[in-house]
């Protein structure tokens, strides 16, 4: 093994070659106002996970040289920023990594129309690949797509809901944030022209890290130390969102949630009873214990994949993250 | 030549044909309502035009079953009334086609998503062809879609501007309209694998005739019957739209068309002003001669394809018409 393989699997490397190759990412030039929101909303940071997944599973099925698959991890940070940028408009949210969202900083339509354009542009570079990918690549994009628009629906549906099962929850998070990094690591796999199985085991180990971030995602919204989150505690609670955390205390103690938020408490008062509901119902535990089974479940499916002693590090450190980050 | 073939080159075959395909289109079913505002967007009826260019293309140059370029012609379809959902969200626009737009009857979520969900199932149907076809097709399609996006971000910064020049107003419906209808006939001649020279001129044919289609739209909202026409006339000129008409006469009398619109006179009084200046400017006739120009442009496109008698006949047909047609 040389440095340069080493590198390649750690999270860093990746996410600067990720970042290099999104500045160098060349729009059309009609009209070239239409790409300063693309730019913006790419420019923002984040962890770069999803193309990272796509360019490890890609080296450590073939070996090759990472920059083969540069093109359709792009095409999956694109993606996935374009779902952030709609989102952020049907969510009113006025913050995004710390800056004002487009639809604050420009307006709706400039959200609309730029979205539109970067659904386009992540099309545009997933093709960019030998013809041979090009059908499955596509096939399993657009098929991934579909699944998370129809997970965002149902996010939607579940708000004007007080009867969602937790079935019915896992079933949501796995369309709207799992198959995408699921997405992430197989097409990574196809395009190192991988067996049938690799890629299938890869796709699986992204949806049980996907519901395990998820998860943890909704465990830190309650249960974080905010100095370390980067935002305030309890947000989910004052927006009644229907978190893993919620919707059980709803199926479990639901009388005594419900009355709790008749009373249209201030602010600190509806965490700290609501925490309470929490905190009786043992819920702080359970999350976790459900976000580790996932986490441990993304590692079970490495273990049929053969590949480098470091990718399988890399990506059983990603699941052991996926449950115990604090950010 | 059978009569089956002779159907073929008729817009009511043909169009027939495609209403019936799109009733037929199958959807996930994971989250049933978001695909709603997609059969109610669809359902809308139109005239179809650009499927049909598509199929009679298709059909012209290989003579073979038009059904095996039904996908790409519903992917074109498809992505066309995407574009209508997301410009009415844009636009404000009440109805569509003689309804409510998607974001009236439902609202602007539903309007966003479903649309995010239409480009997603353009590409989807788009990709239902033989592997060997899929680069060349998806790649116009990408490319004419980001000229689109390009079309309608230029006719949002034209409204704001007051010196648009008649080259750059030329330049934008080109975008926002001609690439498309030349994509839909250039995608028929490319499943017809037809020579590079054969996909070129239909590609022209269809620039040159969006453009006759919008100047005609142009002169129509403003001279219209509106008995024929359907609509309101004049509904141009009381928004202010950046039309051929509006910019030529900015050009040539602008100091007049500026102080009438000063003046803020009710309707009736503004649009008959208005066309006063058009009048004197002799705008209606020079509008007609420049669509007839476009249409004949079209039409001379047509000399270099070879094709049976009755698909030429087809296309001249449509030619003609773009720069006569009364609705």
């Amino acid at each position: 093994m040389t440095t340069t393989t080493n590198m390649e699997f750690t999270t860093q490397y990746l996410a600067s070659i990720i970042e290099t190759a999104i500045a160098g990412i060349q729009y059309p030039n009609l009209a070239p106002r239409l790409f300063d929101p693309v730019r913006y909303t790419l420019s923002g940071g984040g962890k770069r996970l999803r193309p990272c997944l796509t360019l490890a599973a890609y080296s450590a099925l073939s070996g090759d040289d990472i920059n083969n698959a540069l093109p359709q991890a792009l095409a999956i940070e694109m993606f996935h920023n374009f779902t952030l940028l709609h989102d952020d408009v049907m969510d009113r949210a006025d913050l995004r990594r710390g800056r004002p969202t487009v639809h604050r900083r420009w307006n709706d339509n400039v959200a609309i129309i730029s979205g539109d354009t970067m659904l386009t542009a992540a099309v545009q570079l997933l093709a960019q690949c030998q013809p041979k990918f090009l059908p499955a690549v596509l096939k399993l994009f657009n098929d991934t797509a579909m699944e998370v628009y129809q997970g965002q629906q149902l996010d939607m549906e579940f708000e004007k809901r007080q009867d969602v099962s937790i079935d019915e929850y896992i079933d949501m998070i796995r369309l709207k944030t799992s198959v995408l990094l699921a997405c992430a690591c197989a097409t990574g796999a196809i395009m190192a022209q991988a067996a049938e199985s690799d890629i299938n085991a890869f796709y699986r180990y992204g949806l049980a890290l996907g519901l395990a971030f998820q998860l943890r995602d909704d465990w830190l919204d309650t249960y974080g130390d905010p100095a370390v989150f980067g935002k305030e505690i309890g947000g989910d609670i004052i927006n009644r969102k229907k978190t893993w955390l919620f919707i059980t205390a709803l199926a479990e103690d639901g009388d005594n949630l419900r009355e709790i938020l008749a009373g249209n408490p201030d602010n600190a008062t509806l965490i700290r009873q609501v925490r309470q509901v929490y905190d009786k119902l043992e819920l702080s535990q359970r999350c976790m214990d459900l976000a580790t089974k996932y986490s441990t479940d993304a590692a079970g499916h490495l273990r049929n994949i053969k590949m480098p002693e470091q990718a399988r590090e890399f990506f059983a450190s990603i699941a052991a993250q996926s449950a115990s980050r604090t950010h």
